[in-house]
């Protein structure tokens, strides 16, 4: 059994230890939802201050160009390009992660009917467990294009092999799914879809900065995702989305707007898309909330994601062995797989009276989240979590449990 | 003839004067381009960082609830509500207004073909003139919907009255023009479109802070606008979206994202939309950027749009009272109507040479900016511009063009 001392003599060998500096994290607290809102680099608040104080207030609209605001979706998906094994000039920090998937689905789906061998397909292949905009955005596009999608839901990774035939156009998943924290494999996932004929779109929403993602090795078609959970750039920052280069050339959506224009300022009456990445945006972003994103991502820069997977998954091995050791007594029931290669970076466990023990757990300070039906969440963000955090809230989840001091008729409001 | 002494004492008798206190107007600038990005109210910096530093450094994820993040597109909307005329509960402030386009046109063309008497109707008709993104957005969608839209552009506004007929579904203009500053007569435009069986959309990103819009009263379908000009939320700060309660229950738009479900965290995995203005959203709003947007709108509560609107006719009639008086040798040309009616609350010359002398303007502390071909825009921003502003910028524009002191040869990179 490990005891309190060992998470310590880990935490002064955890060579990723000295980044906990870089974010402020209030006192009294062990945040466990990193996962749904990064916690924030001391940097932001300065680089907001720059920029509100500075660019906008001093510089005025000539910080559209002085300070490099134009530039800024392509800069930062520049940044975080490699942290998800894309290449310069194929990623844009913009708009929400549902808008980005719209445009990739819209995308996807126009490259497979102008495919005269593929264009009769009519089928999008995803997950009843995703993250719900996923479908939502899928079963919006599939309605409003007349030639009539379907939105395929299975309810079973094994199901995919055969859910994904001559039919389907499309694969969409979330590579790290946002209740189990199950993994897809990506590679053989999206070789099964290729040899289907299928594209195949990734959802990086719990992924990006959480676990290894190589998009060109693992033969994605395109990809979107969020930064403003394990990327930590700030609350709603804006996402991002990746289109290879190979696929650029073919690559067109409807939110076609003027900052997604081959020549933006000519003021031209006619829509003529981009060449690149840039073809991708589509109107002004929120200046403030984007350049914040950059400082989340310069804490990455500090490491290295094989270095971050490995405390991540010692992180929630040590979670799973404590709590299943200390907390045998209770009804709860493992929703994350244990096998490392299909875990993500959050850990999942039922309890009849989820709801109730986890806010108990937040009023005592130990910060994770909620999630239908019954499920208590618990993130572990190798950048500023420490096994110590890991000993000590499942100390505290122990204790609720024994002396049961969680209100079961507590109220019920839950956020992402 | 006027002088600056009468400049200054019709500033002294300013009841909107004390306003600019509210506003950080660098040192040695005249700013006359807050048609294109509004200056930073004093406030907005605090704001952000109790959003930063208090709501997500030390509340974390708490703060979608404790500090109402989750509530901010509505609430900002029915503060910003009573500008334009419409009622509470149908505003959000989200997303971009490409994209808020897009929604509002989709809708429209679905209403449109959802009425057995109008399901044939293929005709969306704008102006050539317009903003690009509008007519790029117009594009796009139509080009999506296999049913097969057409966009009519016109290339004036006597154009209208034939332009729409039993084939136009909708008509979509902006209500001030980016370029001209010439301003719609929106009751007797919307009046025309509806006698045609259309539905009109009205874009107020040169309006919504500038000039009475009343949108009830007019008669407008859907309304689109900016937050970032004249209303002073932040540089790409979130747009807004306007859906009368009479057409709520019919708005649909195929971006379907899960803050538009009518139960968000049910998770379920059909898309439902919400009861009320809430069906106009997508995705998680960038939180920082849309905080600040509240306190240009706290500006405004400090005055009446009728005293915004006095001063700001004011201020125009005698900027183009000044420049034709004491520019008279030069070959500038009026673009903005003299009329007040048809006048929005920017003014453009033009001159051959109006993207060198708009530079040397710019250099010289003057700071408006340049629209293709030959236009330099001048906005007049009665919150924090003031008379003597307007006599200084005359002086200054006068001295550049007597004295030729302008580089022909001047590099272009223009900013909206």
């Amino acid at each position: 059994m490990t005891t309190r001392n060992a998470c310590l003599a880990r935490d002064a060998l955890d060579p990723l230890a000295p980044l906990r500096a870089q974010f402020d994290l209030p006192a009294g607290v062990i945040y466990l939802d990193g996962n749904s809102l990064g916690a924030r680099p001391h940097a932001s608040l300065a680089r907001a201050q720059q920029v509100i104080a500075r660019e906008w207030g001093h510089d005025l609209i000539r910080s559209w160009n002085s300070a490099g605001w134009f530039e800024l979706p392509g800069r930062l998906g520049n940044r975080l390009a490699p942290l998800i094994g894309a290449a310069a000039g194929e990623v844009v920090v913009t708009d929400t992660t549902s808008i980005n998937l719209f445009k990739a689905l819209a995308a996807a789906l126009h490259m497979q009917a102008s495919d005269p061998a593929r264009a009769a397909r009519r089928v999008i292949v995803t997950e009843r467990s995703n993250f719900p905009t996923d479908i939502y955005m899928a079963q919006g596009l599939s309605q409003w294009l007349e030639r009539g999608y379907r939105v395929r839901l299975i309810d079973d990774v094994a199901e995919l092999a055969s859910a994904v035939d001559a039919d389907t156009a499309v694969v969409m998943l979330t590579h790290v799914n946002y209740r189990t924290g199950y993994q897809h494999d990506m590679r053989a996932t999206s070789t099964l879809a290729h040899a289907a004929g299928a594209l195949i779109i990734w959802d990086l929403a719990h992924s990006a900065g959480a676990v290894p993602v190589d998009l060109h090795a693992d033969g994605a078609d395109l990809a979107v995702g969020c930064t403003y959970k394990y990327l930590n750039g700030g609350p709603g920052a804006p996402a991002f989305i990746w289109v290879p280069a190979k696929h650029q050339a073919r690559f067109q959506q409807p939110l076609s707007g003027w900052w997604g224009h081959a020549a933006p300022f000519a003021m031209a009456p006619d829509f003529a898309p981009a060449n690149g990445i840039a073809r991708a945006l589509c109107g002004t972003q929120p200046v403030v909330s984007l350049a914040m994103v950059e400082c989340g991502l310069d804490v990455f820069e500090l490491t290295s994601m094989d270095a971050i997977r490995a405390k991540s998954l010692a992180l929630t091995d040590l979670f799973i062995t404590l709590v299943e050791q200390r907390c045998a007594a209770h009804p709860l029931g493992l929703v994350t797989p244990r096998e490392h290669a299909r875990r993500g970076s959050h850990v999942s466990f039922t309890h009849p009276h989820g709801y109730a023990v986890m806010a108990a757990l937040i009023a005592r300070g130990v910060i994770g989240d909620y999630r239908e039906p019954a499920i208590m969440r618990f993130g572990f963000t190798p950048l500023y979590t420490s096994f110590t955090d890991v000993w000590d809230a499942v100390e505290i989840l122990s204790d609720i449990l024994e002396r049961q001091t969680y209100d079961i008729d507590a109220r019920r409001d839950a956020v992402t």
